[in-house]
């Protein structure tokens, strides 16, 4: 495969496509939108879980794991969630093949047809209120802290790998609450988490808020988010999190007996991430030379290319170079010594580039001899020579320094594209010739939410945590609102 | 729910559903033959994988993931493979629901029929040798060592909690090689990692072989397993790695260009290791008073329990034990303080009895004054008293006792459980009196195997590895055999 990147300001889309399948992170496969994620692509989906899971324990939570099927009947129990999630679902109706009696090869066996169809989860807040009901009694069961890492399947119409594919991979926590309050707090709690996780460890800035009733979780009373921005200056969604308040208590009649003794429904939230993070991550830091992955996720944050003539001199670099990986590694840096003679310096150079690594060490016999190595960061290309004495150290500050600058770069893009505007003129100007977050009055009617989008594509991202309240007038409709919200393009 | 546990001796089947159920493992849930695995349980799974995980990465494996579905026709593209799984598979057929114009609720929409069905994994060979073509050329490619976690479905008709579900979790292995020798010896090397993990981790001691023909797996050349023992004298296997010669490759057209620069197909492994082996875990180590637990897979090794009167008191303790939790957590233990005031001490004592918490300290003032605290171990029930100075390094070497303990305990039972005969007579009288592996011999027909099967319920469990070789005579057709293999009643 040609390692040729199409760039951004030629075809952003190709762009992305080409560092996903190039850069070796995902492929497609032969079941229509389900993608193969690749080893590089799954172990940064690992470094990401890894970072989420101690977070999730650290606040109190427990992993369990929950049926892959829903019984049909369960989703209709909450009204506004068979709305939601209905219409693009994966339904198993029967449960054995059997061969075809006139030759047709293997066939569905009619005999075997499921008395109720099962769905695919397309989320679980159905199957698994459905089971807390078996599990809280009292207000001392709660509250009830679980998350599940696990596969979802949504049959979307439109795909594009890692940010809408039909089956993903995520993350659903589903805790249960004796007070409103308690589920507030939770929910709250989550989107910090998430907002940390983003910002620390993807190096990407995210806008904390909530959704406008429209664009709502099918079922929650509020749904909190975080949202980031896209180099081409479109809005990714990047975490959810949910105050769902007693609906799927009611619906799934789930009582508990309180402090005085009286029975009253469970408070509810849920919340979640996915593999589409990744899309994300991808199109806020990559360049046209490939993928840029901030050190504190990256697979491998240093590789190690040796250059070298001949197998006499190869064998001389190794041995001082598995003590320099030895001490790398020792600091807690991951360290691949790319050593196949099968390619030349410049073809790695290439290839790691395109994959991200932050840092590349390339070493020589000379390198050697005067006790340095020659170090080149991904996100500035800037070139050093560093001494071996006290290069893990070295090393480590550059680390920080990358990641760094990854986030304030984002960041700058970021707040260089929220524009405020006044005027229905100015947000479709600011939209089509600038894009990013246009900051906007509006009326608060979900009929003109639809309106703006119907015209623009772009869509209410959220309304701001601690929203400065300001009296203004609707960009559309003219009538008076208390309140920016941020409009966008989004993925 | 009572705490109570059936006696084995009683009825060893409920005994083992109450350990799962009142141990807090796994419960059923509203989907057939599906469960649900609760927290404890879950994170008993999660440090068994973690385990192997490593060790499928220390040996040169990458993690991956590939698609939930599997088109209809890639199932039947291996022969033998089409026969072992499409008997038992849930069958989407439909992409979407819609409201019943009758009014009947939500029904399968008509209209959103799939042209061609799709299973719903039960292993992933057809899928991953699929993809497997597009990313093998030439030898340079190989060997290409990839590993999935992932949930499959197989449609049982008889389950048992973690046994034999509907859906269950497990990993599987699939492996792409250049030669024979090299595929063969990746299987070898996988059984031997498995092995590995049940004896020294699980505390599992097991049966290296090889599966006679008609019990290999659907599209193997060759099924390596391990067997394990169960208390009541039923083997169970415990893992798989399969030897698949060419016959994915053949199956989905993978071929590469060798060395020589000449065409060949790709030599292919599997092997797995699922949720079931946590019912293994569970009925090879247990009692009549609850789950036990080897140490270094328990999810917690050490519970505190204090001992007091009245707040004052408590408050006193707490700081002390903070310190002894940090002391052993330092040391690398884990360790749970429950200072649960809801419940008294004699309730958790039988909680984490039933738990199969390995070791129990119980602490109260005047213990504490005497600088010592109180120890029992889960194992034999033997109680000791320790001193605070050098805690962490006693509860070490308790902890390394009773995992040595629990191994030695199954090793000498399992041992005392195979039992050589040499006439049917004897079989079945060994079979139906004690139970265990019978080690016969047998003239190495399919015929005469299903016969036996027919006759007794057992089956040959495997063809040992190394197994002497040596005249005898088949105990059913007394036709001549060159060795003994080992029969069993299984789960």
């Amino acid at each position: 495969m040609s390692k040729e990147i199409t760039a951004r300001s030629e075809d952003y889309s190709k762009w992305y496509n080409d560092l996903v399948l190039k850069g070796g992170l995902a492929d497609y496969s032969a079941v229509r939108g389900c993608m193969v994620i690749k080893p590089y692509g799954f172990a940064l989906w690992e470094a990401m879980r890894d970072v989420l899971d101690r977070k999730f324990k650290e606040t109190g939570h427990q992993n369990a794991y929950f049926p892959l099927f829903i019984p049909k009947s369960f989703l209709s129990k909450e009204a506004d969630h068979i709305e939601g999630f209905a219409k693009e679902c994966a339904v198993v109706t029967h449960y054995r093949l059997k061969n075809d009696p006139n030759g047709g090869g293997v066939v569905v066996d009619p005999e075997a047809k499921l008395e109720e169809e099962l769905i695919v989860r397309p989320t679980s807040e159905t199957i698994i209120w459905n089971t807390y009901k078996d599990w809280i009694q009292s207000y001392r069961d709660l509250p009830l802290l679980i998350n599940q890492w696990a596969n979802v399947v949504r049959w979307e119409m439109r795909t594009r790998l890692f940010l809408r594919t039909a089956e993903f991979l995520w993350q659903e926590g589903h805790t249960a609450h004796a007070t409103a309050d308690e589920a507030i707090a939770e929910t709250r709690q989550m989107l910090e988490v998430y907002a940390d996780f983003a910002e620390n460890y993807m190096a990407v800035p995210v806008v904390k808020g909530v959704k406008s009733p429209s664009e709502r979780f099918a079922g929650a009373v509020d749904t909190y988010c975080i949202e980031a921005l896209m180099q081409d200056g479109k809005a990714l969604q990047a975490g959810t999190s949910h105050f769902l308040g007693q609906n799927f208590a009611k619906a799934f009649d789930v009582q508990f007996s309180n402090k005085e003794n009286k029975l009253d429904y469970v408070w509810a939230t849920s919340w979640g991430v996915s593999t589409r993070l990744i899309g994300g991550l991808i199109m806020v830091h990559s360049d046209d030379q490939g993928l840029v992955l901030p050190p504190k996720i990256a697979p491998i944050q240093v590789v190690i290319v040796p250059i070298y003539k001949g197998a006499d001199q190869k064998a001389g670099l190794d041995e001082k170079v598995m003590e320099i990986v030895k001490t790398l590694r020792s600091a807690g840096i991951s360290v691949k010594y790319d050593d196949n003679d099968n390619n030349r310096p410049g073809w790695k150079f290439a290839e790691y580039e395109m994959k991200g690594v932050p840092v590349r060490i390339a070493v020589g016999a000379r390198d050697l001899e005067n006790q340095v190595v020659e170090v080149a960061r991904r996100d500035t290309k800037e070139k050093m020579t560093l001494p071996l004495e006290g290069l893990a150290g070295n090393i480590q500050n550059l680390l920080d320094q990358i990641q760094q600058n990854l986030y304030d770069k984002a960041k700058q893009y970021r707040d260089s594209h929220i524009t405020r505007v006044d005027t229905w003129e100015e947000f479709e100007k600011v939209l089509d010739e600038k894009g990013g977050f246009v900051s906007a009055h509006w009326d608060g009617t979900a009929e003109t939410e639809e309106q703006i989008k119907d015209r623009t594509k772009a869509t209410i991202r959220c309304i701001p945590l601690n929203n400065p309240q300001e009296e203004g007038k609707c960009i559309l409709t003219g009538k008076p609102s208390k309140e920016r919200v941020l409009f966008a393009r989004a993925y």
